[in-house]
């Protein structure tokens, strides 16, 4: 299962909005079969490894990191591969939510005689397909928010000046964050001030070849928090993939911006607003993982609205003094509504720290 | 001399302003004596070890972290007392710079037929005696700028409020980095607002009862940066041990500070004065290890005056917002200007995480 596991994360950049998967065929102790989920429309997990095996299948185990799907998408349903090539024994991870999977896929196993065990190594999984688990269970995927600052919380100088405060090591991280994400959204301030493309750059990517063309083909569908359709002709973030806009209603809309890719929320500064938003852009293109890339106000109001589910921060060895501008903007006036988070993880990106918490209510 | 490094640990909190040594006594191939460097006054690490060993120390080998002295000062020579114990090898890990020792203590050795080696585990020690080594070479040790934080850079709201930002744990490690220090600094702005007694106290300390005793035993001096003496009678730090103030020359002189106590330094705000401050400071109590515990503006003043070897930062995982106040004052107006620091250590501290960097120019 820990092999399947392993296998999985090389569809982290290309299966999405599908959740990524692994399959390790075993006969008689010997591994026969290994694949992973293609892009949508192409084969799933257990496809790949199943073709590999050929007639090995007949008889063997199946290790497979969640529920086979049941039903006829795309492609065609798992559990009846897995069934005709004569496999005996299926091992899952966890059960597959997704309302026209639910347990049904186990359910045509058991029914044509195949032994099924579900549970080895699920809370590792649950980790792994978190995103996905959580766009089927609330109706959007994990968000994360990606800052960047100096020891002493500051992202630019008063000025403006903020280019370059993490190392290149810590900048290529983020290009993996934005290439793990189905959506990255932004706000027209960070458009205005850095003229940002928000895509993901295969030369900029800490994969290996393979994994970093894979991730290049498949870029996040890229949104703009732009109440007033500020964005100007030209912008980098006009050019490449898909990039909605989130505005007010009744806003007059630019020429340059192409009206079906504006997305009219009302209120869209409120927490209501942005929730709203945030479902508007689901029922467009489902995510799994969301990264939120912006500046002080925007990240402030969404740490605000309680959307956050997980906190990345790239923090620079180097202090920019009391005038600079700070990382959220956040009007606290009494130590009862400060933010409290939980510290998950640290690690050094080249000169850099990455710290990684999640909120705590 | 690991073993004799990890005993001079012991001595960390009470050998002040002495190097804290250890000292292991070997006969065949057993460990006959040990022994690490005790409060001033008394005895020295070879001078304990060789009391343990006894008769034993005929014909052994003893291990020091440092050249043992060779001079007459509040106790007697360890040169003299190891030839007369009939040692016939040391092996030591630096020599020592106290200009009254200076390689004269393995000369008495070399002379009296005494096998000697220096250098084993140098780098070690090197950095265990850190502090005192700079205070020989520049007349003052090693300065540490103690600060707390939260995620966005913040040590209090607005209105002030600031207690217990970081965790309990975190704040008994800074109770063990003032009992490690010799001499622990604050501004007059620390002392109005916390009313802090900046003292060691033994229930808090994160160490064996022995050596919390020890440390508690042994108080490091206090001096308060407080250019027109406003300290409040009845403020916590004039209670306990010795207090110093540094303000500038011809202050009016308030009652309740022990003239005795105040340093006037001229320009005392300027890197000159506070480098002036500093050294006088020394020249009434010479400390290995000088904690500076202080707000953003005391603290902005000897980072811009380089006068910091290493900066310690308790960072708390919750968010204070853009209102509240600055970890550092400084005025930074360009990138050129930015302070850049290595990071040398990171560790978690109950919720917390406690960052060392070093300074890099």
């Amino acid at each position: 299962m820990q092999r399947a596991i392993n296998l999985a994360e090389h569809g982290k950049y290309s299966a999405k909005p599908n959740p990524h998967v692994g399959c390790v065929i075993v006969k008689d102790g010997q591994i026969v079969g290994e694949g992973y989920t293609q892009p949508p429309g192409q084969g799933h997990a257990e496809v790949m490894a199943l073709a590999q095996a050929g007639e090995q299948a007949r008889g063997a185990t199946a290790y497979v990191t969640l529920e086979p799907c049941n039903h006829q998408g795309r492609t065609g349903p798992c559990s009846q591969a897995l069934i005709q090539a004569g496999i005996s024994k299926v091992v899952a991870a966890i059960e597959d939510p997704y309302p026209e999977v639910a347990g049904s896929g186990f359910e045509a196993l058991k029914h044509a005689g195949i032994e099924v065990r579900v549970g080895l190594l699920a809370d590792t999984v649950k980790q792994q397909l978190q995103g996905f688990l959580l766009r089927l269970e609330r109706g959007y995927g994990r968000v994360r928010l990606k800052l960047a600052c100096s020891l002493d919380g500051k992202i630019a100088l008063a000025n403006g000046e903020s280019q370059w405060i993490t190392g290149p090591s810590a900048r290529r991280d983020v290009q993996r964050l934005r290439a793990e994400a189905g959506l990255v959204i932004t706000g027209v301030g960070t458009v205005l001030e850095d003229d940002c493309q928000l895509n993901v750059r295969e030369g900029d990517l800490p994969l290996d070849p393979n994994l970093a063309r894979e991730a290049t083909a498949h870029q996040p569908l890229r949104a703009v928090f732009d109440s007033t359709l500020r964005t100007t002709n030209g912008a980098k973030v006009l050019s490449g993939a898909r990039t909605l806009f989130c505005a007010e209603p009744k806003t007059t809309r630019p020429d340059h911006i192409n009206p079906e890719n504006i997305v009219e929320v009302a209120a869209l500064k409120t927490p209501a607003g942005l929730k709203n938003a945030l479902l508007q852009l689901m029922a467009i293109a489902p995510a799994n993982e969301i990264l939120l890339e912006c500046g002080p106000r925007l990240a402030g109001s969404w740490l605000n609205a309680g959307l956050i589910d997980e906190l990345i921060l790239y923090q620079a060895p180097v202090i920019l003094g009391h005038n600079a501008q700070s990382l959220v903007h956040m009007d606290i006036a009494t130590m009862t509504q400060r933010l409290n988070f939980g510290l998950i993880d640290t690690r050094r990106i080249g000169p850099d720290l990455k710290l990684t918490f999640k909120p705590t209510h």
